[in-house]
């Protein structure tokens, strides 16, 4: 096959066989094909696009290029979840035990945050203890014990995307709407997942900005997933704030003990048992989203969840005492606040500038190298449409010695914007959509 | 600058300022922007395109980044003529000296070709003793005295434009329009001219197949071109069947001789002359298209254009007696005939094919490396229109030994297409492009 051949194939808008797209991913790894050669390929599906069949090859070639779980020794469905990113998002600490309390798997394989968003790793690498470098054997085995278990990625877990995303990431082709899906859904397939829930955040703080793009997203998402035989819903949800109160990783796991001790804000709460009433769902431990929902906000209430995020903290070495101990998860020595200028109503927030003020105090990373202070963060106290009085504490901001105060500062007050009049509160979830979706 | 950023500026169909574009090129050649940056920008510029001034501004850094000859010290207009490629088109050979003849100026450097279309370079190699690596200075004062002058591209000539060939040749980048432009017009303008007639092939044989692409390149080559400050006019000329009768490096030198001596085929001759026409208009050695085409006509009869060629090939290290012992030119030893199959009329020519059967026997390169046979080649003796008899010779192969015979026998018989009733010639010039053009 010839390679520039290909590219103008895709360049004029027609699809790949599974032979050439094997071809042109297989060269890439091995050399054969120029990484000139495949970031111009990348431009070109950026601007053509991929039909569903056509993706879910790609994304078959792409789960195949490395490690795949093999998870059917234990039964039933595997489900999981996968948000595309936001701040403030702590959900799959809640969701993981809350789903399994209720008799689902969920094999996760979570990845680190670059950028304004937190990672799941991170946050969990603030539990004293915890480690997500199981061996495939230690992965299944408490999959099948426990029903949960946050692992990270080895380097042979899919590597066609690892070279694919980095090659992405400096091209400007990051943005195809295929090569996310076919990145997304080729680690899910890999962990072992064939049912999957999409949580598409939508706004200032989400990777897509405009509800259309969010749905654009899901549709394609669902059709590639359906394409490679896994169940795939999606809800697409509220990013114009930060998702509950902290930002940050300590703080986001104290988060979410509250929310496993029945309480917490309930905008972390309701949309984790909105995600968790899906899989259920998917995995047919349940008849209907309602019935989900009430079993879960019960497994929340009784104290079932945090038993179960107990024992799978355990088992991958975290120390479960945290719950009753929360000293255990130390924060940063330093506090100061942010203050309302004046009584007005919050009127907008720009929630990615949020999260970059948490990143400046050393939360998140700049560069892939940075090392992160989990100690530090950010408690947002107000939400957009709240009316707040001139002097009231905004944010609570947690920082080490004044590391970054002043620009997480500047970020903040121009990050929240007050206004006059009544602003009604955001919904929570936009959209749900399923395969059956128009 | 943040080079994703820029690839995303274009992405989004953005212009790029000068400072961008500076900082883009001259990072390419620096190394400090990666090759499947260049490659994924290079596509971005085939879906969006380049504004007039952004492609004249890419021009001139493209032109900038080699050598660029300076004719200042000769009077008047440097004018030159362009083809996008065609098969037979040996019109150069005619047109140097007999514009030189009335009067103009036209430094031309030219390239050598690969694939099925002939290189003005490896024509002029067919020439004994011919020499196109004259020094900067020796090119200067050749045309200072002769009034023409044909050599090759030194390494330091336009490098950026090699390096972004390279590039675009294995990216399938190369159709992008703005992006011809770019290339041809820098390496135009480095080359001192500074008037410019395209004559832009149209056809089965031509780069462009369609007219409305045709027009397309002419209209941004001459907005382009108005841009950089060049005076540039183009012809839409016929590309569905060889120009002339040769094809082929001796055999096009012969015809050439033919031309220059009054005689030749008279769609060689009558292109040249429009052309020729354009340049001394535009060089402003005429007052118009009429005036300027009787006056080369006049040369082409008179043997002054003959003469001039002597001069100029004389000049450069060439024999010049190959004009009156034509022996001096030897063509290879066989020769066999492709005949007619039937009584009919000659409906279409598969150009390409037949400029790709010269190459087979040994006229041209498939790759770089590929070493030339200059004595090699057809005469293709019958016209798109024609009646032809059963048996009658269509063209003459000459040929090595056998070489290449069996292979350019079935590309012609496949490329000369048969069939019945009357058939209109072909026009030899489709249209006629100034900058006032709609």
């Amino acid at each position: 096959m010839n390679i520039p051949e290909l590219i103008r194939k895709k360049r004029e808008g027609d699809s790949l066989s599974e032979e050439e797209l094997r071809f042109l991913i297989g060269g890439f790894l091995s050399g054969a094909v120029e990484p000139y050669q495949m970031s111009a390929f990348l431009m070109a599906v950026f601007f053509r696009g991929l039909e569903p069949a056509e993706a879910a090859t790609l994304t078959k070639i792409m789960m195949t290029s490395g490690r795949c779980y093999d998870l059917s020794s234990i039964p039933g469905t595997k489900v999981d979840k996968h948000s595309t990113g936001g701040v403030g998002d702590k959900v799959s600490l809640v969701l993981a035990p809350l789903v399994a309390a209720a008799g689902a798997v969920d094999p996760m394989v979570s990845g680190r945050a670059l950028g304004h968003t937190g990672g799941t790793l991170d946050k969990l690498d603030a539990i004293p203890g915890y480690r997500w470098d199981l061996t495939e054997e230690q992965f299944i085995q408490q999959l099948g014990k426990v029903g949960c278990s946050i692992i990270g990625q080895t380097d042979d877990f899919v590597p066609a995307d690892k070279r694919l995303y980095a090659m992405r990431d400096v091209t400007a082709t990051v943005e195809s709407i295929q090569l996310i899906c076919a990145s997304i859904l080729s680690k899910k397939a890999a962990s072992g997942a064939n049912a999957l829930v999409m949580d598409v955040k939508c706004g200032s703080g989400a990777f897509m900005s405009s509800e259309q793009d969010a749905r654009a997203l899901a549709k394609q998402l669902i059709a590639i997933g359906t394409e490679l035989g896994m169940s795939v819903s999606a809800l697409i949800t509220q990013m114009n704030q930060p998702l509950g109160v902290t930002v940050g990783n300590t703080l986001e796991v104290l988060e979410v003990l509250d929310v496993l001790e029945g309480g917490g804000p309930s905008d972390t709460r309701d949309i984790t048992v909105e995600l968790g009433a899906e899989m259920l769902v998917l995995a047919r431990l349940a008849d209907s989203v309602p019935q989900a929902r009430k079993r879960l906000e019960g497994l929340l209430d009784d104290g079932s969840a945090m038993a179960k995020f107990q024992e799978w903290i355990a088992a991958q070495g975290g120390n479960p005492r945290i719950v009753d101990d929360r000293s255990l998860l130390a924060l940063a020595p330093d506090r100061d606040h942010l203050r309302a200028s004046r009584a007005g109503t919050i009127v907008s927030m720009n929630t990615r500038q949020i999260g970059v003020a948490a990143n400046v105090l050393g939360a998140g990373r700049v560069v892939q190298s940075d090392v992160l202070d989990h100690a530090v963060g950010l408690e947002v106290h107000r939400r957009v449409g709240d009316e707040v009085a001139a002097g009231e504490v905004l944010v609570t901001i947690h920082h080490r010695g004044g590391r970054g105060l002043d620009a997480a500062r500047r970020l903040l007050e121009n990050a929240i914007v007050l206004g006059e009049g009544r602003v009604a509160p955001l919904p929570l979830v936009l959209e749900r959509l399923d395969k059956n979706t128009r």
